[in-house]
């Protein structure tokens, strides 16, 4: 069989899935996107930009670069941090914050119900399963 | 001034722009995304995979692959070629992707339109301008 591996592996891939991607974007600057947004989310549970992190398996350096992108091109910074020795202390979503994260997460959901029937009908396009080669 | 380009850039981006990029995934594949209905619109337009490759800056051998990835992924093929000359003849799109290109683009516009007012909210959390540095 001559087929590349990608070809024959979406057997077992389960049904497909449709994602909605939201960008903003200011020239080449995207103020506010899919990771960004993840982040904010994950500096809410956990407490510190160190701990969303952690739990986005992303280096702390690029935490704290896509904060500090966001700092940059909203209109007020997203994330407050405590001042607490000498490993940082915990760090908090401002109003700003919080008003990015909750629309953009309800303009997604609201996305996903307006378009179910077309997102259907595009699933439906997704052949299930194939015959390799 | 020591700021970076990219943040003094924005000045002059004109102002921000919202995006919704769409994907359906099969594992870790993406039958169905932002550059392959593209492609199928350019294919639609030019009447061939040549001139749809030249109308998006993509090599040939790129718009051939991302056809050929549609083709093995949907449930049937998405273009249809016309055998002739040496050159290669036109293309077609088929009824799946005719299928694939109007649900798309009506999901992308069903989509902007029912999320307005959180896009709206979102657009105006940008900063329209800054002061460099």
């Amino acid at each position: 069989m001559s087929a590349p591996p990608r070809a024959g592996a979406h057997a077992k891939a389960g049904p497909p899935r449709l994602r909605f991607r939201v960008r903003v974007s200011l020239g080449d600057v995207v103020p506010i996107g899919p990771g960004k947004v993840d982040l904010l989310e994950a500096v809410r549970e956990q407490g510190s930009i160190a701990g969303a992190a952690r739990a986005l398996g992303m280096s702390y350096r690029r935490a704290w670069l896509l904060l500090d992108e966001m700092n940059a091109t909203l209109i007020a910074p997203v994330v407050e941090t405590a001042h607490g020795g000498a490993t940082g202390g915990g760090a908090v979503l401002t109003p700003t914050g919080t008003a990015v994260l909750q629309h953009y997460r309800a303009l997604e959901a609201e996305a996903a119900a307006a378009t179910r029937p077309h997102a259907q009908a595009l699933l439906r396009l997704v052949a299930r399963e194939r015959s390799p080669g």
